[in-house]
C-alpha cells in the first residue's frame, strides 16, 4: 500500500476477505467485501490519502488477530488484522487523530493559568448559539449527543447540544423506576472519564443520569436544556434550525446537523381503536417511554403489550409493586437470554474484569468488536446460541411451558444480530422470565385490536379487563425524526437509518455491509445520525467527530 | 519478621535506617528512626499483627528502590525499600486493605439490579444524621473531607460530611477569581476518579470546584451543605455535635469526629490598630480568604500585606484588573521558585507525563514520596535548591534589585520542607514575580502598625494611602479549630496540628518524625485531623479511612 499499488495490495487479502475502514482511508465508514471491492476501494484511497507507514504492534491480547498502527498523509490510525492461510481475512483500519490537530491530551494539555477560567467559559457558553453560530448542532442530549459533544469539544469544533428535557440525564431519569442498563459496565464507559471501579455491573438508570449530568458539566459541553428542536431547513450548504429554548423561539444556523434523538426516541404506538379516546378521557394508557413506574398501580389489573426488554421490565416492576394482576401480551417471538449466560459466553471475552486483567482495554475491546465483518457475524454467533440453548435448556423449557414464544432470531444468530438489524425484539433476562414461569406475570398471545375504558380486546375477540394499559411496542425508525424535523422528502432520500439490509424481518435489503446512515455521510449533505447504546456512542462518536473535524478544517 | 524475631529483623536495617509504617503494623502513622527504635516498634508489632508473607515485586519504575507486597494476619499492604550496603536504609510499609473487608471494586463490584436505586439512596441519605447516627462525622467538605468521605463510602463506614457553604466546591469557588492550583495536575487527582487527560496543568479554582461538586454526587457521599458546626462535646466514648443545618439546630451523635476544616481554614488577622473599626465603618479591608477578586478596584490604591502565595496572586489579580497602584508589604523573606523549575527539577520526577510514561503511576508516586523519611528530606532537597538558584539566578537577582527578600528556608531546604513545617511562606511563581521586577507590583518592607480610613501606617511611621487593604497573612494552626469547636483544654491536650517539630521558625520541637496529629490518633480519643493539599487528601485519606474502618469493625 505504501507503494500505491492497489492491485498488489489487494492480492494480500484472502479472496473472500474484508476490509473495514473507519474514516482513515475512505473518509467514510464502510466495509469492502471480497477482493474486487477491496481493490476498488484501495484505488480510490491510494489516490488521496497515501499510507506512509505500517507497523504490526503484535498479537491482540484478545487472542484473535494482530493489532497495528499506521500513518497516512493526514492522520494516524490503528488497526486489527486476522489472517487466513497467510493472507488478510479481515482488516480493520481506524483513524485516531489528524496530524497537527491532535486532541489536547497528556503532554498537549493546556497550561491553565488565566485571569478567570469561569468568566471565559461563561462568556463562550453565552455566545455560542446567540452571537456565534455553532458549526455543529446536535439534536438530542442523551449519551449519544453527550459523547459526540465531548469528542468535538476536545477537537475544538464549536458544537451545541439541544435537549428538550430540563436536565442532562433526564432521558434516563424519566424512565420507569426499576430500569437498569442491561449491558454490563465494562461495555458502557463514556469517552475520557471511565466509571470508577466500584460502579455496579448493571447501572441503575438514575445513576447513569447523574453521571451524564456531571459529565456534561465537567467536560464543559455547550448544552442547552429545555430546548426543543421544532424544524430544520437545509440552507446554503448549512442549516436553519428553529428551536424553542425555555419557550422562547430562536433560529440557529449550524453548518452540520446531527440527529442524536435516540434509536429509542420515537415511540411507536400501534394503531389500536379506542386508545386515543381512552387516553383523552383520562384513562391509564401509556407508551413504555412514558411509563412512570409501578408504584401507583397497586392492586390494579395491568396489561402490557409487547415482549421485548421494556415489556419485561415494566411487568416485573408492576409485580414488585403489588399490582393486582399483570398480563403480558406477546405478539411475536422474542429472543430471551439470561444475563449471566450472555456475560459468560458473549460479552465476557471482551468486556469484563477477566478481559481487563488480560490486557484487553476498553479500546482494544471496541476495536476487536468493530473488526468483525457484519456479514460474518451471524455465522460466528450461531454456535454461541446453540451453547446457550444447551446450557439454559431448563429456562427455555419452562418458558415454553408458560406459553412464552422464544427464538434466537429467524436465522438463529441471536441478540447482537437482531440489535443491529432492528434494535429491538429481545430481553436480557435479569429476573422477569422467572416471573413468567411462576405465573406472576400472566401471558397471552395475540395482538390488541381495540381498547375501551375498562379492557383491551384481543384479536381472538376476547376481552381482558385492564385498569392500566402499557404499549411496550418499541420505537420507530430514526428516519422518522428526519421526516418530522426536516421533511418527508429528505427522510425518503436518506432512506432507512440503522439496520444492515439483511433482508430479515424489519431489515429490508439491499445489503449495505454497515449500519445504514449511522455516523457517516447521508444522501442529505451535512445531515448525520448518531445513536445506539453506550458502547456505540462511545466508539463511533470518535469517527463521526473526526469526519466533522475534517470538514471544519476544510471550511466546508 | 515472619519468624517473629524482632532483634534479627532489626539487624536487617542500616543502623541509621528508617521504618515508616502507614497503619499496617502499628495501626498508626509513625516513623521509627535508627535501629533501636525500629527494634522496639517491631517487638510491639510482631506481638499483634504478625506478617505472613513478603514479596519483592521488583525495582520501582521511579528508579530509587524496590516495591514490595506483604500480608499480615489482618490485611494486605504494599511497601517501598531502599538499600544501603546490603541493609534496609528506608522501609515504608503501607496497609492497603483489610482481609474480608476489601473495597467493592473490580470483581467485587455490586450487581446493580434492584427495585429502585434512587429511592434507596434517597432514603439512606435522609436517614443518616436524623434516624441513624453517622459513625464518623467529618467537619469540612473541601477536598479533604470529600476524599475521606469517598474512602469511607467504599469501605462501608457510615460517614456524614458537614460543610458550611451552600455547594460542594465553594471553598474553592468563593476564592479570588484568578486563583489556580499551584500544584500540577498529576499531583492533584482525587481517589477513584482521576481527572481526564485534557485537564489543565494548573487547574482553575472553579474547575476544581465543579469537579468536587460532581465527585460528591457521583460517589454518593452523604454531604450536608449550608451546615455549620457550632461545637462538639466528647460524650461516652463518642461525640455530641451541635450543627446548624439550613439555620435549624440539630445535634449529631457520631462515634468519631474528623476535623477537615482545612489547613487554610482559620484566617489569621494580624492585630492591627484600626482594622476592626475601618471594616466596621464599611472600609475595604479583607483577609485574603474573603477577597472577592480584583474587578471592583480599578483605579484604586491597593495594599496587600504578606508575601506568600495569596499575596502574590492577589497583587497580580489587582494589577490585571487595572488597579491604580498595588503595593505588597513584605514582612519577612519568602521562598520564591519558578513553577517551571519546580516542575522540571522536583515534581516532574514523580508527577508528570514523563513519569507516567515511565510507569510511575499516581499510586507509585505517592508511595515513593511517602517513603522518604522526613528527617532526610532537608538534606535531599538542598542540592535541588542550589540548582534552582543557579538556573534561575537572573530571576533572583532581579527580585533582589526590586527589594524583594527571598530565601530557600532557614536551612536552605526549600518549599516542600517549609510546607511540611509551616504550610506557608512561599510562592510558586506563575507570573507575579515579573510584575514585582517590572514595578507593576510595588514593594515595601516592614509591617503594618495601624490602619485608618485612608491609609496603612507602617512600623517605620510612614503612611501609605490605601483604598483597599488585604491581609494575606495566612492561617492559624488547625488546633485553633479544636479550641473553637471543642474546648481550649482539648486543643491544648492535642497540641499543635501539622508541622514536624523541626525547631525551625513556627515549627517548635520536639521532633516527631511525622506531621503532628495528622491522619492519626490524637491525645483526644476519637478526634482526628485531616487536611493538606490534594495529594495529601488523596493519599492519606486511605490510611485514616482504614483506621476508622478497623474501629468500626471492632465496634469502638
Amino acid at each position: 500500500m505504501t507503494r500505491g499499488d492497489a492491485a498488489r495490495a489487494a492480492d494480500l487479502f484472502d479472496p473472500a476477505g474484508y476490509w473495514r475502514d473507519l474514516v482513515a482511508f475512505t473518509g467514510n465508514i464502510q466495509t469492502a467485501e471480497r477482493r474486487p471491492a477491496i481493490r476498488a476501494t484501495l484505488e480510490r484511497a491510494l489516490a488521496t490519502v497515501s499510507p506512509t507507514t505500517w507497523q504490526l504492534t503484535g498479537p491482540s491480547p484478545a487472542g484473535d488477530g494482530f493489532l497495528l498502527r499506521f500513518e497516512t498523509r493526514t492522520g494516524r490510525g490503528i488497526g486489527h488484522l486476522r489472517l487466513r492461510e497467510g493472507r488478510a481475512w479481515t482488516l480493520l483500519t481506524a483513524l485516531r487523530e489528524l496530524k497537527g490537530h491532535e486532541e489536547p491530551a497528556g503532554p498537549r494539555r493546556p497550561h491553565g493559568v488565566e485571569p478567570s477560567w469561569s468568566d471565559r467559559r461563561r462568556r463562550e457558553a453565552e455566545e455560542l448559539g446567540t452571537v456565534r453560530h455553532p458549526y455543529v448542532l446536535i439534536v438530542g442530549g442523551g449519551q449519544g449527543g453527550i459523547a459526540l459533544g465531548a469528542r468535538l469539544k476536545r477537537l475544538g469544533v464549536p458544537a451545541l447540544i439541544v435537549e428538550k428535557n430540563e436536565r442532562a440525564g433526564d432521558s434516563w431519569r424519566k424512565r420507569y423506576r426499576s430500569l437498569c442498563l442491561h449491558d454490563p459496565v465494562w461495555y458502557d464507559h463514556m469517552p475520557y472519564i471511565p466509571f470508577p471501579d466500584h460502579w455496579p455491573v448493571f447501572s441503575p438508570k438514575d445513576k447513569i443520569a447523574d453521571w451524564l449530568e456531571m459529565y456534561t458539566r465537567v467536560m464543559e459541553l455547550d448544552y442547552w436544556t429545555s430546548t426543543e428542536c421544532l424544524n430544520a431547513r437545509p440552507v446554503d450548504g448549512g442549516w436553519e434550525v428553529d428551536v424553542l429554548r425555555n419557550n422562547q423561539p430562536l433560529t440557529l444556523r449550524p453548518t452540520h446537523l446531527v440527529l442524536a434523538t435516540g434509536m429509542s426516541g420515537f415511540p411507536a404506538w400501534p394503531r389500536v381503536k379506542g386508545a386515543v379516546s381512552r387516553k383523552a378521557s383520562g384513562g391509564l394508557v401509556f407508551h413504555s417511554s412514558e411509563f412512570p413506574g409501578g408504584a401507583a398501580y397497586k392492586g390494579m389489573k395491568c396489561v402490557v403489550v409487547g415482549s421485548s426488554t421494556s415489556a419485561h421490565d415494566i411487568c416485573a416492576d408492576l409485580v414488585e409493586h403489588g399490582a393486582g394482576e399483570v398480563t403480558m401480551i406477546q405478539r411475536a417471538p422474542s429472543i430471551v437470554v439470561r444475563s449471566e449466560s450472555l456475560m459468560e459466553l458473549a460479552w465476557g471475552r471482551l468486556y469484563s474484569e477477566q478481559a481487563l486483567a488480560a490486557g484487553i482495554t476498553t479500546d482494544i475491546a471496541d476495536l476487536t468488536l468493530a473488526s468483525v465483518p457484519f456479514k460474518e457475524l451471524p455465522g460466528l454467533q450461531r454456535p454461541l446460541y446453540a451453547e446457550i440453548a444447551r446450557r439454559d435448556a431448563g429456562l427455555y423449557e419452562a418458558l415454553s411451558k408458560a406459553g412464552f414464544l422464544y427464538d434466537f432470531g429467524e436465522d438463529g444468530s441471536g441478540l447482537h444480530s437482531l440489535y443491529l438489524r432492528r434494535g429491538a425484539g429481545y430481553y436480557i433476562d435479569v429476573g422477569a422470565s422467572q416471573m413468567i414461569i411462576d405465573g406472576r406475570i400472566r401471558l397471552r398471545r395475540g395482538s390488541v385490536e381495540a381498547l375501551d375504558n375498562r379492557a383491551v380486546i384481543l384479536n381472538d375477540g376476547s376481552r381482558l379487563p385492564a385498569d392500566l394499559v402499557v404499549f411496550a411496542t418499541g420505537y420507530g425508525n430514526m428516519s422518522e425524526w428526519a421526516a418530522k424535523l426536516i421533511s418527508p422528502e429528505v427522510a425518503e432520500r436518506v432512506g432507512p437509518v440503522w439496520g444492515l439490509g439483511s433482508s430479515t424481518k424489519n431489515d429490508p435489503g439491499p445489503w449495505e455491509g454497515e449500519l445504514r446512515n449511522m455516523w457517516k455521510p447521508t444522501a442529505q449533505p451535512n445531515l448525520w445520525f448518531h445513536g445506539g447504546n453506550l458502547m456505540q456512542s462511545r466508539h463511533y462518536s470518535l469517527y463521526l467527530a473526526l469526519q466533522l473535524k475534517m470538514r471544519h478544517l476544510n471550511g466546508s
